[in-house]
This record gives structure tokens, C-alpha cells and sequence, in this order.
């Protein structure tokens, strides 16, 4: 292999969490904010995240959910309430206590004691406790079921360590709240939202999953079941990415969404909810990027062919523009996977191989660089950021089409390095899940061999529950293991479990994880 | 004029503020949420929010503004840097003081007292601050400039007395924040985003406005100059929709934001802000609103046309409910105004003359009726809520027109309720503004003798300031007048000051406001 000079310092075999940060800061994605535990999310890395929120929407909006918008704040009572639920967010929570600043009389600010809140206001975690008060107020007979909603927001856990996308106090998200006649239908609802998660993250984010049920101690406190999606990223842990809750009762008794039955009966709603949010960006970053930067898959890229032209501060520099208008003209026309394409003609000041970096270190699809001799031979110098290198001479692998030639192929092309960047990361996933382990100790022994980023486990067990799960939660913990979810339609178990070894009844994930 | 039965309990004339609450309440558009000074949105009323948002950031993308996000908190430092700043905004903001919450020991929850913050944090009341310290980061020198930014966010601006959609203590808005290396540059985008306003409010929002520029007391403290686009409500009261402010360089200089010119030396840059927020669907409601009802304009109806269904529960429901869907396919596949034509087969239970009575409530544009002998007739009774009434015998206007005629005549039909519904609003705004009164009392007089309603008044005068302004402004306090704006492009002055007696040298439109 030839020696590669790669556009980033760090590489993922060297130190994944560093590299992490590093894609982060290369790609202009995002940056600490100055203020604890927020983040800016800077206009490339907010353009994924609108491109992911408008093809998650469609999706949304299809299923015939109703998107609404809900308070910020949250008073301290519907917590109280929902002892269960608190329970579950350890209560690390922003909390509101005065509605005034006034001057402290040395040139600084401060609350204003007069204008204290008689009841402090929880700025919202999420939004079950406060979706469920207006459910209880427009649910009232069974003509109104199933009450399907969607919120897209800004929701605040106050986190202790931090990390860019991943883990941040502040965060975007989306959260689906439904209310449901029967058990039957809202777990149909439960097992959509899985599916459409899926669906989105797979066919529009590039990134393969694992969908399935969570086991007892992974649940959303309150909830009677919880599914998710995992993947896996390049250093093998897994990142739950969605999650889809069936509440049963609880939450429509503790906020009373109750509706007359046809008979006149008063009956409780069945409730779910479900989420996915930036954290989505982290994993397409740990998914796609390379020693390079990013790799953005076209579907989600904000720009998916960027246009450089070659200037040179001369009078021919005009002709050099308008052939490129052309091709911007040209390609801007055509539609990609059900979408127009989007192409950005960058005619920012600075040298064309720098911005040729920056568009790498970025991750946008395809790089066009145009100079004079490329213009007079009617052709453009193409770069696949998918395939950025010639791993023969560890040269950029450009390739020189016709003008004409490349706009009637791009549409293929965007397809091809969708579909080349889902393949490339389900290899990947499916060459480090290890099965058929019947011993602890293999376990044990094949992380630790795993070397630096060991994959997945999954192993046959008999789904303790209660004290006994514990039990298996705090062995798994030792060697810094969880339980990942149960996947959906797994083989058939032939065996014992690894922990109890009780006959099986199925099978569980089991990974480090973010 | 013969008697009709209006679909509200409320009527416009009878009691303006009374109507407005009945419009929300019956289009299904919001409600109080039980915390204080917030609302929920509801589908309808979100619905349309969305559709704005989506044709504005069209407009805003289209100028090459970029999106991002930045945090939701804002450390008390910052509004001490800015003293100018947070006076405007009388200090009325929600603060954050804890991260915690703790059991009181009486089965309650209360913040932990060992989890008080350092520095409380404020709940962004609009982002000038934490932006410009993104900015400060993020320009160096020339070649980073123009760096032209856009927030879609919540804010909150504690308040005493509350309406909904006008006046909340959360928000939803819009804010563009832009800085430059020249007085005119950052002047012209100041005037872009103001046209960009008016053009989206004009002609998406059908509602006419008159953009020009505020009066010293009007601005945005620490603003140079400060520009609105203003409508003229249906009660005669002015509504302010949007403005955009000319900054200068005293926020740049507050946050740091300097750039090094292309000669070396260290320069402040110019900055912008503009903002437009869900305050605009409030101006919708009392713009288009009537005595049945919201209307809402094509272009910004979530559903534009609405087909129900005359089910009988009877085996014929069948042939009724594929010939619906035939209709529903036909009309979905139009283009009206550059999209496709959003249509909505409404199959959920209930009476279809209550179903239409809620469509007509909640302002859909067009509403169909199909029974079975519309099937036979191969025709659909269509109401078009922008003309609701036959005012020759008091009954609906719905006419029958040929299914297939009524498709390939939808897209016309909508441009023509959104060119209706402008029409209708420009012409009651210019028959209500009175022009040519040379005497301050001539001015009380229109406005005492305008009856309920009074309009607006746009006089000249000779542009005072400071204490001279001061007292012009109590002045008309006196009459719960305000100095609205000095419109762009008004007729040349002839005149004198209709309050100092001098010569004029602009005019300035006076009203009552929201």
C-alpha cells in the first residue's frame, strides 16, 4: 500500500475518540458553545441535520402524524406526578426560578428576588408529562383515537461529560407521541415508528441497524416495552439511534386520556412515544468519515456536488465562470433518487485546492474542479469522495469525464455512492457481529481479543427478568458490556443461556455503547 | 341583505378580541397550554406555521443565508456586556438557577439547593449575543465575509398579559443575524431581508403591508436604523410583521466581531438582524379571518383543498369512497403556484355537514362534497371559502361543476383565492388610511370619529428626535396612538409638520398597534 497523506491528523485507528473530534472540527459541523454542555451546530453540520429533519418529516407526515408544538417549560407538578418517569431522568434537570434580571448595584446582573416563580418550571427533558395533559383534554370519545402527534424541538438533560452530538445538554429531536383504543393498535404504532426509524436511517443516513426489543433494564422508565435501532460504528461500540415505546396505561392514567368506548364505557387510553434526534449526526459521522473527514451520504449531503473553479485572477477567469454556470445550470436540473440534485457552484475567494480540502475534509459527494484546460477539452475533473484515493500510486483518484457525459450520469452516480456507503458500513457490521458463543468466558475473551474496537456478541439466553437480570447487567458491566436490544427476526434459539444456562427463548445483543 | 347564520357565536364587529379568541378556538388552531404565558400549537394552527416557515426559508436560502443553531441558554455575562441591549429588553427573561431537582420530603419536588448554578443562565430571549460571539470566532479577515447567518428557534420574553399567537412568553421565530465589511453592504442587506419580508407576507401570506422605516423611539435598542414591514388589521390596528435592523458596528464592537481588511489593519464589522415569527399567523386570523371562521390563503393552507365523503354506512359507501379517491389522485397530481396541490381525503368519522362546518371553521380554501348522486352526475358540490355566501338568499355559494372540470381547474382556482384574498385585505387597508390632514387635531378627530375601527393616518413631519420626539410620542400616547413607520417610496413632502410646525421632510403613518 502506498504511503496516503491524509487531511486529518488524527486517525481512527490511532485514537477514535480523537479522530472524532477532529472529523467534527475539519468538517465546520459544530463547536462548543461557551456555555455548559451546549453546542453550536455550525451551518454544514445543521444543513445534515435539516436534510435528515425534512426526509424524517416526510416519512412523519406520510404515516398521517400530525406535527403541533408544545411548551418549553414543564411545571414542577407533572413530575411529581410521574414518580416512575423522574425516576428515569436521575432528575438532572434546568430549572427555571425567576422571571426578572436586575442590577446588583455593581455593574452585574442578577435574578430579581421580587420576581421569584411560585413554582419552578422544568425547561422539557421530553415531553410525555405535558403532550399527555392536552391528549387527556382532546381525547374524549373513540371517535377521536387514534390522536397521532409529532414535535420537533429543542429538549435540555443537564449532562456531566459532554460530547459533541452525542451527548449534549441541550439537543434536537423529534419526539411521536400517539394514544391509541387498544394494546393491539398502539403496538402496531410502536413497531411503524420502529420500522419507519429504520427505513430512514438505513435507506437516507447510509447506516445499517439492528432493529429490536430492548431488554427490562434498557426500558424508557414507564414504558411496558421499548425497541430500538442500534448501530455500529467504526470502533465497534454500538449507538442506539431510535427508540420506539409501547406506555400500556401508565402514562394515559397518570395524565387521565381516557375515552368513551362505543358502549359508553370510560376506557384508558394505550399510549406510545417515540425519538430520534441529532445524535443521529454523531453516527453518521463514526459510520462514514474516514482519515480524510467526512463522508456526508448524498441523500442527507446539503450540497451533493460541489463545483471549484480553477481561477487565476486573469480576464479568462470569465469564460472559466460561465462554462461552470453551464454545468451548475445543467446538473441543478436533474433529478436523484426522487430529488433534484443539489449543486453548489463555490466561487468563495481562496485557492481551489485548498477549498478542494475543505469540500473533502466536508464529505460532499462529488468535487468538481474546472481549470482552463479543462474547459477547452469540454471535460471536468471529478472526485468521488467515496473513493478519494488511488491505492496504487496513493494519489487522488480523479477521473476526467466529458462535460455532458458526467451531468447525464449524475443522478446514477449519487445512487451508487448512496448505496456503496450502506453496503460498505453493513460489511463492516456484519463481518464484527460474533455468534454462536455458548460460554461467558468466549464472551469475555472475545472482546478482550477483539482488539482495540471489538464488534458485537449475540448470544442465545433465557430473558431473566427482576433480580436476576441485575444480576447479569452488573457481570456484563465488569468487562463495560451492556445488553443491546433482542433483534427482530433473529434465528430461532437452539440452545442454553450463556448466563443462566436455562433453556434459551431468544436473542440478545450484547456491545460496548455510546 | 338577507339573514345569515354564521358558523361563530362572535362577530368581527361586534367584538373584535372576542372574535380573535373564537377564530383559534374553533379553526382548531391553539389553545392555552395551563403554563403560563405559553401556548400549545395545534395541528391546524402548526400546520401553517409550517408551510410559512418552509416558503420563507425557501426565500431565506435562495439570498444564500445559512441555517444554524445555537444554545437555547445565554450566560448573564452577556447581557451585562451589552447594557445598551438588555434594557430594551426590560430585563424580563426566564432565568435558570438550578440543574437539579430533589424530593422535598413531603412527596414533592424542589431544586436542589447543591446543584445552584455558578452563573444562572437566561433562557434566550433572541440570540444578537451568543451569535456574535460565534461571529467574533468565526470571521478573521475579509475573505470570511459576508457571513450571513439564520436561526429557526424558540424564544422567550416573559410577559404580563398574553394572546395567543401575538403576544406569548414562548415563540417561535426566525432570526437572520449578518455581518460585512462596509456601512453599505451590511445597509443592503438590512433592505434585502425587509423586501424578502414583504415579498413572503404579500404574496404567501396574502397579506399587504407597508415596509419603511421606524422612528428613533421605535428601534431596536443599540440599532442604527430599524425597518418593519406593518398591516393593517381588520379592527384598523397596525400589526407589526417583521423588521430588520441596520446594527452599525456597537454590536460588533460589544462582541468582539473585527475582521483584517485586505491591507492588514483591523477593522469592526457592520451587522444585521432580522426577524419574522408566529406572531405573523395571528395577522393571518385577523387579516382573513371572518364571521365563519379563519381563511386561510392557499399558499400557506396545509391542505388546500378538502374532499368529504356523504357515507350513508350502506354497501354504496364503497363506490362513493373509490370515486373520492379517484378525485383525491387527479387533484393531488396538479400544480398550483410551483407546487403540487395539497389535498386531503377526510374518511374520519362523523356527519359530513359537521365535517364541513369544521373545514369551513378552520379556513381550508376549498372544500368538496361528494354524495352519491355527485357520483352519478360524474360531478362535486365545491365551496370556496373565500366567497362562502350567496348574499342574494343567505345560503352557501357551493356550485356543482364536473369532476373532471373542477381538476383541471383546481390550480387556477387556488391562485385565484390567493389573488382574491390579497385583493380583498389591499383594499380595505387603502380605503382606512387617511392622507392629506395638516392638523394634530384633524388627527384625534379621524381617529375618535373612525368609529370602533378607526384606520390609519399618515401625516408629514419633520423627523424630530430626542426630547422633541419624546414628547410627540406621549402626546399621541395620550390618544393610545404610535408612530408606525415612515413608509419606503411615499409621496414627496409639500407640507409642514403637522407637530412642530417646521418643514417636513418625510411622512409617518400613525395607528393603534398590537
Amino acid at each position: 500500500m502506498p504511503n496516503i497523506r491524509h487531511a486529518l491528523t488524527v486517525k481512527r485507528e490511532d485514537d477514535f475518540a480523537k479522530w472524532y473530534q477532529e472529523v467534527i472540527s475539519a468538517a465546520d459541523m459544530a463547536e462548543e458553545s461557551g456555555v455548559r454542555g451546549c453546542m453550536v451546530i455550525k451551518p454544514w453540520g445543521y444543513g445534515i441535520w435539516e436534510r435528515v429533519q425534512r426526509l424524517m418529516d416526510d416519512r412523519i407526515k406520510e404515516a398521517g402524524i400530525q406535527n403541533a408544538y408544545f411548551p418549553l417549560f414543564i411545571p414542577l407538578a407533572n413530575f411529581e406526578r410521574e414518580a416512575d418517569h423522574v425516576d428515569g431522568f436521575a432528575k438532572e434537570m434546568a430549572v427555571v426560578t425567576h422571571h426578572r434580571l436586575i442590577a446588583d448595584g455593581k455593574g452585574g446582573l442578577v435574578p430579581d428576588p421580587e420576581a421569584k416563580l411560585e413554582e419552578p418550571l422544568v425547561v422539557r427533558p421530553t415531553s410525555e408529562t405535558i403532550i399527555g395533559d392536552a391528549m387527556a383534554r382532546w381525547v374524549q370519545s373513540w371517535r377521536d383515537l387514534p390522536l397521532k402527534l409529532n414535535q420537533w424541538a429543542n429538549v435540555v438533560r443537564w449532562e456531566m461529560r459532554t460530547r459533541m452530538f452525542l451527548r449534549t445538554s441541550e439537543f434536537l429531536w423529534q419526539e411521536g407521541h400517539t394514544a391509541h383504543a387498544t394494546r393491539e393498535e398502539a403496538l402496531e404504532e410502536t413497531h411503524r415508528a420502529l420500522e419507519m426509524y429504520r427505513a430512514c436511517v438505513e435507506e437516507d443516513l447510509a447506516m445499517p441497524v439492528i432493529a429490536g426489543e430492548k431488554p427490562e433494564n434498557e426500558r424508557f422508565p414507564g414504558a411496558d416495552e421499548t425497541w430500538s435501532i442500534e448501530a455500529m460504528m467504526q470502533d465497534g461500540k454500538a449507538l442506539q439511534a431510535g427508540t420506539s415505546h409501547y406506555l400500556g396505561t401508565s402514562f394515559a392514567e397518570a395524565a387521565g386520556i381516557r375515552y368513551q368506548d362505543d358502549a359508553g364505557a370510560q376506557q384508558l387510553c394505550h399510549t406510545t412515544s417515540w425519538g430520534t434526534s441529532t445524535r443521529m449526526i454523531g453516527g453518521v459521522i463514526m459510520t462514514h468519515g474516514d482519515d480524510d473527514g467526512l463522508r456526508v451520504p448524498p441523500r442527507i449531503a446539503p450540497h451533493q456536488v460541489v463545483i471549484l473553479p480553477m481561477l487565476r485572477d486573469k480576464p479568462e477567469d470569465e469564460a472559466l465562470l460561465a462554462y461552470c454556470e453551464v454545468l451548475r445550470a445543467a446538473i441543478a436540473a436533474q433529478f436523484s433518487m426522487g430529488e433534484k440534485v443539489r449543486v453548489l457552484f463555490d466561487k468563495s475567494p481562496g485557492k481551489a485546492s485548498a477549498k478542494r480540502w475543505d469540500w473533502v475534509r466536508k464529505g460532499a459527494p462529488v468535487i468538481l474542479e474546472v481549470g482552463p484546460r479543462d474547459m477547452e477539452n469540454g471535460k471536468v475533473a471529478a472526485i468521488r469522495r467515496d473513493r478519494l484515493w488511488n491505492l496504487d500510486n496513493g494519489k487522488l483518484a480523479n477521473s476526467f469525464p466529458e462535460k455532458d457525459e458526467f451531468v447525464s450520469g449524475i443522478a446514477a452516480l449519487l445512487e451508487e455512492i448512496q448505496n456503496n456507503l450502506f453496503a460498505e458500513a453493513r460489511d463492516r457490521r456484519d463481518a464484527n457481529i460474533t455468534r454462536g458463543l455458548t460460554h461467558w468466558h468466549d464472551v469475555v475473551n472475545s472482546f478482550r481479543k477483539g482488539g482495540k474496537y471489538p464488534g458485537w456478541v449475540e448470544v442465545q439466553w433465557s430473558k431473566p427478568t427482576g433480580a436476576a437480570l441485575e444480576k447479569i447487567v452488573e457481570q456484563l458491566k465488569g468487562e463495560k458490556l451492556t445488553l443491546r436490544n433482542v433483534p427482530r427476526g433473529s434465528e430461532p434459539v437452539d440452545g442454553t443461556c450463556i448466563f443462566t444456562g436455562e433453556p434459551a427463548v431468544e436473542r440478545v445483543m450484547i456491545a460496548r455503547a455510546y
